[in-house]
C-alpha cells in the first residue's frame, strides 16, 4: 500500500478532477503490476496496473490488488474498474478508502465481493485521505478544499508599506508554490493582486500537462482585459454586478464572466466555492492579498494555509490578512500547525483551522 | 567528544560566567571518568572528570582526555586544569576549541605539550562554539551574545490592538523560554514590558540554582519600585538621566542604578552591552516589547532571535518590532533561519542576522 500511495502522488498534477489513485498488483510476494490515474478520460490506476502486468507477461489471476481508493463501479468517462478487476479474476482487493462519490460509495467493493473476490478496506486510510483532500471534500460536502498560499517576512509583512513586494521569498519557495498550483483544479486571485503584480497564475513546474482554471474575483469588473491573467488558458471572472458592456470586453476574448452577488456589493465567496465544486474543482489554490484572504478566513472558507516565511524583518509593512480588530485573544482565528519545513532559505508553515 | 559536548550542555544553567565545558577520560577504549563545569568557584570539567576516575578506582596515567574547551592555564577562581592534567600524567588531550580568554589562549595546550602530553585541537569545534557562543563572544569582542525572545501569532502580532497579550503561546513554549533565561547571565527588559506584564523575570526551570541578573531599561526612572521585578534577586536599573531622589527609592531596596545616556534621551544600548560584558555576562536574554527590540535590532546588537509562533491569526494587533518604514526590500533586517522546531502546539523559529 505504501508503494500505491507513492504512485497516487505521481498522478496529482494531471488527474483532476479525478482523484489521484495508485494501484499495485502483488502475486507470490512480487509486484507484477503498477499504475496510477492518467489524465481525465484516460485509464484509471487499476486499469493501468492490469495493463502493466499484461505487458510484463504476468497473469493476475489469484493476485492481490492494493489500491488507494475503492475501485469505481460506474460507467463514467471510463468503464468501471471494479468490473475490470473482477474480469481479471484477482483473488483479493485491499483499498485504503471507500470512494464517497455517491455513484460508487461501497458499490465497487460490493461488486467485487459478490464476484467472490476477498475485499478489505481501511489500510493507510489517513495518508490516502491526505492525498485526495479536495476530491473527498467535494464528494462529501459539495465544496472544494481551499488552500491559500502566502509569503511573508518573519514579522508578518507581505510587502513594504509602499507596496513593494516581489520576490520576498526564495526561488525554491516559489518553485514549491508552483507545485501546489499544479495539483489544484483552480487558482483564485483578486483584483488587488492582479493590479499589483500582473501575474500569469499558471503552474510552471516540471510534469504539469494540465493548467488550473484561473478564477479572478473583481466585484465591479474594473480590471483591464489586457492583463496577463486573461491571456491564454481558461479564465473565470467573478463579479458582484454584471455589466453587459464591461463583460463583453472579457467574453470576446474567451473569458467567462459570472455574477455572484453577496453582501456590501462584494462577491459571495461561499457561493463561488459551491460553483467551483459544481464545476468539478477539487482543490482551489488561493494567491491573493490581505483583503480577499481576510474575507475568506472570516467566512471560514479556508481549509489550509501554506505560508512561506522569508528570513527578514520588514517593519511597518502590509499585513498578511485583513481581519477585524479582535477584542479578546480567543476571538482570533485558531489554527494548528500540520507541517513545518525549510524550503531553501525560507520556512514553510502549513496550518489548518481548528474547527 | 560527542559525550563531552553532551556533558557541557548540562553545565549551562549553573556555570556562568564560566564557559560550559564537558570532559571525558578514555583509557583502553573505556570511559573511566566524566565531568562538567560546576558552579562558579567550584571545580572545572577536567578536575571533575579526574575525580570521577579516582572515585571509580581507575588510574588516568596514559589516558586520553576529551575536553570541549582548552584546559585553563591560569590561577583564577580555581587552579589551572592544564596543570592538573599534567600532574595526572595523561598521555593525550583532545580539545574542541582553543580558549580565547587572553589569560589562556593556547597556553593551556602549550603547557601540556611541553610536559610531553600529545595535544590535538579542533575536533567538533562547530558544536563546541555553539554551546559557548556567549563566553566566546565576550572573550573575543568584549560584548555579550544577545538573544531576544519573542512570542507572536502567525500574522506577526505580539498582542491585540488593545494590548491583551498574556499566554499567546503554549505552556510548552513558555517552559522552553525559561530554559533560555536559565542559561543566560542576564535577562534584559524595558519599561513597557514591566508596566504591561509586571513580570518576575526569573528562570523557573528544573535544575536552575543560579538566577540571571535582571536588567531593566527605564530612561527616566519612572517605574514604581514596588513592581515584582525589583523584588528579590539582583537587579540593575539602567537610566539615561540619573535622578538622585528617584534612584534612592530603588537603591534603598538593593537595586543598583546606573546612568548610560545615549541619543534622544534614551539609554545607550551599546554601552549597556559593553557594561554587561565587563560584569562577566556572557549571554543576555532579552524579553521586551517592540520598541526596545526594534532599537536593539537597528543598532545591530541582536545576535539571535528566538521566536515562538502560536497557531492563531490576531489580525490588526501589536507588531513584533518597531522598525523604520523601509523604502526598499533590501533595507529590511536580513536574517537566516538557524533552527525550526515544533514546541508543543507552537513553532519555534531561531534566526540570526546575516552580517
Amino acid at each position: 500500500m505504501r508503494r500505491a500511495l507513492e504512485l497516487a502522488k505521481k498522478a496529482r498534477f494531471n488527474c483532476p478532477p479525478n482523484p489521484a489513485v495508485g494501484c499495485v498488483i502483488v502475486k507470490d510476494r512480487r509486484i507484477i503490476g503498477e499504475g496510477f490515474t492518467q489524465k481525465t478520460g484516460e485509464a484509471h490506476a487499476e486499469v493501468m496496473a492490469l495493463r502493466d502486468a499484461a505487458s510484463r507477461g504476468e497473469s493476475v489471476a489469484g493476485a492481490t490488488v492494493y489500491v488507494t481508493l475503492e475501485p469505481c463501479s460506474h460507467y463514467g468517462r471510463t468503464p468501471p474498474c471494479a468490473l475490470a478487476l473482477k474480469n481479471a479474476k484477482v483473488a483479493r482487493v485491499v483499498a485504503a478508502l471507500k470512494d464517497p462519490n455517491p455513484l460508487v460509495a461501497g458499490k465497487g467493493l460490493k461488486m467485487l465481493e459478490e464476484a467472490g473476490v476477498k475485499v478489505e478496506c481501511g489500510l493507510e486510510a489517513e495518508e490516502a485521505e491526505e492525498i485526495n483532500r479536495g476530491f473527498l471534500k467535494r464528494q462529501r460536502e459539495g465544496m472544494p478544499w481551499v488552500r491559500t498560499k502566502m509569503a511573508m517576512s518573519v514579522d508578518g509583512n507581505t510587502a513594504l508599506a509602499n507596496g513593494k513586494s516581489q520576490w520576498i521569498t526564495s526561488e525554491e519557495a516559489r518553485a514549491d508554490g508552483h507545485f501546489w498550483r499544479g495539483i489544484s483544479g483552480a487558482v483564485l486571485t483578486g483584483l488587488g493582486t492582479v493590479l499589483a503584480d500582473n501575474p500569469q497564475m499558471t503552474a510552471r513546474f516540471e510534469g504539469v500537462t494540465r493548467q488550473p482554471l484561473k478564477v479572478v474575483v473583481d466585484s465591479n469588473l474594473s480590471l483591464n482585459p489586457d492583463l496577463k491573467i486573461f491571456q491564454g488558458g481558461k479564465t473565470l471572472l467573478v463579479c458582484a454586478h454584471y455589466d453587459i458592456v464591461r463583460a463583453e470586453n472579457f467574453e470576446s476574448q474567451g473569458v467567462e464572466v459570472i455574477e455572484l452577488p453577496g453582501k456590501d456589493g462584494k462577491v459571495d465567496l461561499r457561493a463561488l466555492m459551491r460553483e467551483l465544486a459544481k464545476r468539478e474543482i477539487n482543490d482551489v489554490h488561493v494567491e491573493a492579498g490581505a483583503r480577499l484572504n481576510g474575507a475568506l478566513a472570516m467566512e471560514g472558507l479556508i481549509d489550509e494555509y501554506l505560508i512561506y516565511v522569508a528570513p527578514v524583518f520588514l517593519g511597518d509593512g502590509r499585513r498578511l490578512l485583513d481581519l477585524p480588530s479582535f477584542k479578546d485573544l480567543c476571538e482570533g482565528v485558531a489554527l494548528e500547525f500540520t507541517d513545518i519545513q525549510k524550503v531553501g532559505p525560507d520556512v514553510r508553515l502549513m496550518l489548518r483551522p481548528v474547527r
